[in-house]
């Protein structure tokens, strides 16, 4: 397991965690150059974030200050109510995979998709297993397509609490039986990337509670880890979606679980992923960066 | 399946679904006779509830009334920081045990405890596969008692999002895996109950997203089946623990859950449970309970 308490060569920085400063939006632009400040070797940008700085900036900006992308958030939304919602998401994902690729991005992140409108508040239907057949042949079609950016997309299984509006993939057993299914050779790997073309994001908050977790990133293997979240599960947790806590302030025994994650092999980024419009989206982003650095070296 | 669109014959009432009325708080011998007045045939009550209107009454009530306990709630909690903790745990459970034997409950429901402390906002360690290990001594060392009283232990599967502080037993696979190892046989069924001394309750609102849900139903078969709980999941949901659904107000397909447990030959109660500050509980109780009814008809 990699020493992290000496630096943080290996912290990347999620941007939503900074998306709010002091309450108030903050620009990408913004954001990656009070990264690069810092000495933070990467980040993971949004869709809208990068759409409102405009795509060519970003990658410009990216690539003079020598950043790398642990991921790019996020394809998915799979799931629809008609044809026209199914080929809207078809190809939205793959304008996502094209961006993910400008950027070189490590993989893009699936957030798979649930029953379409529950997110709005008015689920069209309560057939989950429709929705993950849905998402299932959504990531069958992407795939063809990401191969030939080569482009590794990341299942990233969300906490069974968001089951209904944002994901439907909701454990590593899960996910990595539709890795199985749709990639079973594992493919993609190269010189370049030791990584499959089809694999996974290991969120320590979506998943800390499983207890077949280790047994499953032991299936998951270095070729289908493709990426690493941290952030922490706060007792209580005030909000379902926007309460997530600084490592070390909550219950997460982040460094047992990157701890399993390496022992495969896996050598990317802990890429720090916190919404908190309680707490750390109200404080200044100087500040919740340093404490980044800071919990990465400590709580990691 | 069984047809509960005429009565409701097989509706029983989770006494926390109307512990308030108008906001305020309702005594259990209030709710008792709400619910003898509508014709419901059984209850589960909670051990606060009781404590508070005194065990010999609420049991001579219920037995005047006729009135079954579909469960008692709850028993449960084993973790615990030292060997004075766990001592205290398993002297509660026991009197728990006899509190339901005295009552003639189905079974005793188990919320069987997570880190402890974490309930309080102060986690004593993160070490949840220590908890594990103590939830997994707990009842074995209950199951034992709770054999010569005769009362069958239900582990209730609470949903991840309590992992932390509720019950870190947390699927239908992993409370099946605990009763496979402590009874094997599936002892303790008789003449009177096909029910083994140790099973599960499946409550939809904790377990309706799982998509090994049905695969873990029939694995839990007829004699693990103890009870069946049904309240509906809210999109969006606005607080972790008190913002449950009526049922036709959420997501959850209960029917289908509902066909999978009678499929394995399960012939029990449908217990409503409804935790909910912001809805249920501000509204007179007399309409919660009309709206229970009415609902069981219509949407279980």
């Amino acid at each position: 397991m990699r020493d992290f308490s000496q630096n943080h060569r290996w912290l990347s920085i999620n941007t939503a965690t900074i998306r709010r400063s002091r309450g108030a939006d903050l620009p990408l632009t913004d954001i990656i150059e009070a990264c690069a400040q810092r000495g933070i070797r990467a980040i993971s940008p949004w869709r809208d974030q990068v759409q409102a700085a405009g795509l060519a900036k970003v990658s410009t900006l990216v690539r003079s200050h020598g950043l790398q992308l642990s991921g790019y958030c996020r394809g998915g939304m799979f799931p629809a109510t008609d044809a026209a919602g199914l080929k809207a998401a078809r190809d939205d994902n793959r304008r996502a995979v094209d961006e993910a690729a400008e950027l070189n991005a490590a993989c893009l992140v699936l957030v798979v998709g649930a029953l379409p409108g529950a997110l709005q508040g008015k689920a069209a239907h309560k057939d989950i297993a429709l929705a993950r057949s849905q998402v299932r042949d959504g990531i069958a079609d992407l795939l063809e397509y990401a191969r030939t950016a080569k482009m590794p997309l990341a299942i990233e299984p969300l906490h069974p609490m968001y089951a209904a509006d944002r994901a439907c993939i909701n454990t590593m057993e899960q996910a990595l039986d539709v890795c199985d299914e749709l990639d079973p050779r594992r493919s993609g790997e190269s010189s370049e990337r030791p990584q499959a073309a089809l694999g996974v994001a290991v969120d320590v908050y979506h998943l800390w509670w499983d207890p077949k977790l280790e047994q499953q990133i032991v299936r998951a293997g270095r070729d289908r880890l493709l990426a690493f979240h941290a952030c922490d599960w706060l007792t209580p947790t005030t909000d379902l979606l926007n309460d997530r806590g600084m490592m070390g302030d909550g219950v997460i025994d982040i460094p047992r679980i990157r701890g399993w994650v390496e022992a495969q092999g896996f050598a990317g980024y802990s890429e720090v992923e916190i919404f908190s419009t309680g707490n750390w989206w109200k404080r200044p982003h100087q500040e919740v960066l340093d404490t980044c650095i800071a919990r990465h070296r400590t709580a990691v």
